[in-house]
């Protein structure tokens, strides 16, 4: 049976009305029937081929929600069974047996399925397709399809870098209250921590706060930032902009971290005294793997975690894509399909 | 009694006698009587004013190792009395009541005490004083003075870093084989890690193996470094030079840290591509506090680890420091008072 699918033809170009024939099922696979998909940053930057490795027709969508309808026969059906409700995120399976993945890592096996890359078919269809079980995710029940849809993507993204570089003790800063992170604010004040959230006008502040923020900076106020100094134990950037980076080193605390999950568009310059002489670092972070991102739904749940989204029906896919590529939604778009 | 010393006169001088009166003996404070002094490349950075900071005569030397021949009042004589052959580096004192101070993390009290900075007079002397005894480091006993002195900066500064990012299982390397390198090799290798130097030239390979490292890379071969591609978990930066730093990072594996402890003229520009996609690293460090700097003493000490110095005795300070100017000691000078 055909998939029905909205596909986009090249970079800029609208969504449309796509089916295709599936493969036959592997063992190790599932196909989940999709009820809910968020629109991700990433979708548009794959739309617009802005890494320069999207194929056409390109189908979209990594954060989606829905019930599993087949599986195949090597699948742990008392982990994932028919019927389930579940998510599927970027990662649409990987190796299981490379040293990464043995423990858990699955985001840096070198052999891992992107959910739309490499001529997969995403989310934005009536059913996506997970090569591996594994990547396959329970909703806890407490959360609503269309809630637990981004955590699949920003949760995962802004929920890793806490699990390892992060404790309840420190006094910690979210740069950006967008999709990331008005989710960001959100774990991070329920792992404890006094969250000081960063955004370049006060336009989000009252948000930021009832989400959990303690305080608030205006970045764009003169003398903000430099009024935050040495405040900072872990500062995560979840905005896609070059920052001042020798500004935001001032801002940390001795032995403090600048974590980075938004992507800068120039190579990040930073002096070598902003981190030699109170050792402070600078790093990367990505998607947890299946372990972690099990956990971030347990927590999400546990603590009444949700994202903020603004629903639409899939008639209105278009729209959705639009506003994702405009910056505007508050603070997460999902469609229902 | 005055205090004889050699100092400088001004940024480039040679270093000539001097003496100075010192105050009056505090109640947490320690004269050591010096011995030995290790000539870094710290102390010519002071002597030619690099930072601005420097006040003149200024008489530099912070790994000085000696006996010491009084104690204030408040000194714990249980664990430094008078007689007992001590060491004494970069700081001389700090607060010990601060945040950091009390977990032994002195390195970051904003009260530190610079042994040779802001008027103290350091260990090119006939006898240095520290401001706080818990900064006055017994020397083990199977460790000469003059291949002890070194590692009162110099092994703390390649020691720290271990403590804080490395584990014996991990895959290491130590770019440049000289004062910091050669320790860090030792260290290293003795901290259970395979070890891989980087030098520019294969001049340094036999020494770099003789220490312990079970590979060699000469980084200026053409093709080394990309032959090095995701080899190493962490890499430790000892040279003050601009290193191609994405090239670096791709020699990290998923996870991977850069760790800088030689301070490079330029901002470090690094793509964002470099530390997102597989969560890299990057991060600075100085000498570790107290605690540490104990813990780097006995494990020297319980492995064998010794600094290789040239000695040079007192009446040719001025050669040494010419020696360290032009980079050549292999590997650390030491004069001997």
């Amino acid at each position: 049976m055909k998939v029905e699918a909205f596909a986009v033809d090249g970079p800029g170009a609208e969504l449309r009305s796509y089916s295709y024939e599936p493969e036959p099922l592997g063992s190790e696979e599932v196909d989940v029937r999709v009820t809910h998909c968020g629109v991700c940053h990433t979708d548009v930057m794959m739309i617009d081929d802005e890494a320069g490795i999207s194929t056409y027709p390109l189908v979209a969508g990594h954060e989606a929600v829905g019930v599993v309808e087949a599986v195949g026969d090597a699948v742990d059906t008392s982990q994932i069974a028919v019927g389930d409700r579940v998510g599927v995120g970027a990662i649409a399976g990987s190796c299981m047996r490379c040293e990464f993945c043995l423990v858990g890592q699955t985001q840096f096996c070198a052999l891992k399925d992107d959910t739309v890359l490499r001529g997969n078919r995403g989310g934005f269809a009536r059913s996506v397709r997970s090569s591996q079980w594994r990547h396959v995710y329970p909703i806890p029940e407490s959360l609503s399809s269309a809630e637990a849809a981004p955590l699949l993507c920003a949760g995962t993204t802004v929920f890793k870098p806490m699990i390892t570089h992060v404790r309840p003790t420190d006094r910690v800063a979210v740069v950006g209250i967008g999709g990331l992170g008005h989710l960001a604010v959100q774990f991070l004040a329920k792992w404890g921590c006094e969250v000081t959230a960063i955004s370049t006008s006060r336009s989000k502040e009252q948000d930021a706060r009832e989400l959990g923020a303690a305080d608030f900076v205006a970045s764009g106020e003169p003398g903000a930032l430099e009024a935050a100094a040495g405040r900072f134990d872990f500062v995560l950037s979840t905005v896609a902009v070059d920052l001042p980076w020798d500004a935001y080193f001032a801002t940390l605390r001795p032995g403090g971290t600048l974590c980075l999950v938004g992507v800068p568009p120039a190579p990040i310059e930073v002096s070598p005294m902003s981190l030699i002489p109170l050792a402070k670092t600078l790093v990367g972070a990505i998607p947890g793997g299946t372990t972690d991102t099990r956990r971030m739904l347990e927590f999400a749940a546990q603590h009444g975690i949700r994202a903020k989204v603004q629903t639409y029906a899939v008639d209105d896919a278009n729209e959705a894509l639009n506003s994702v590529r405009a910056g505007s939604p508050r603070y997460r778009a999902v469609l229902e399909m």
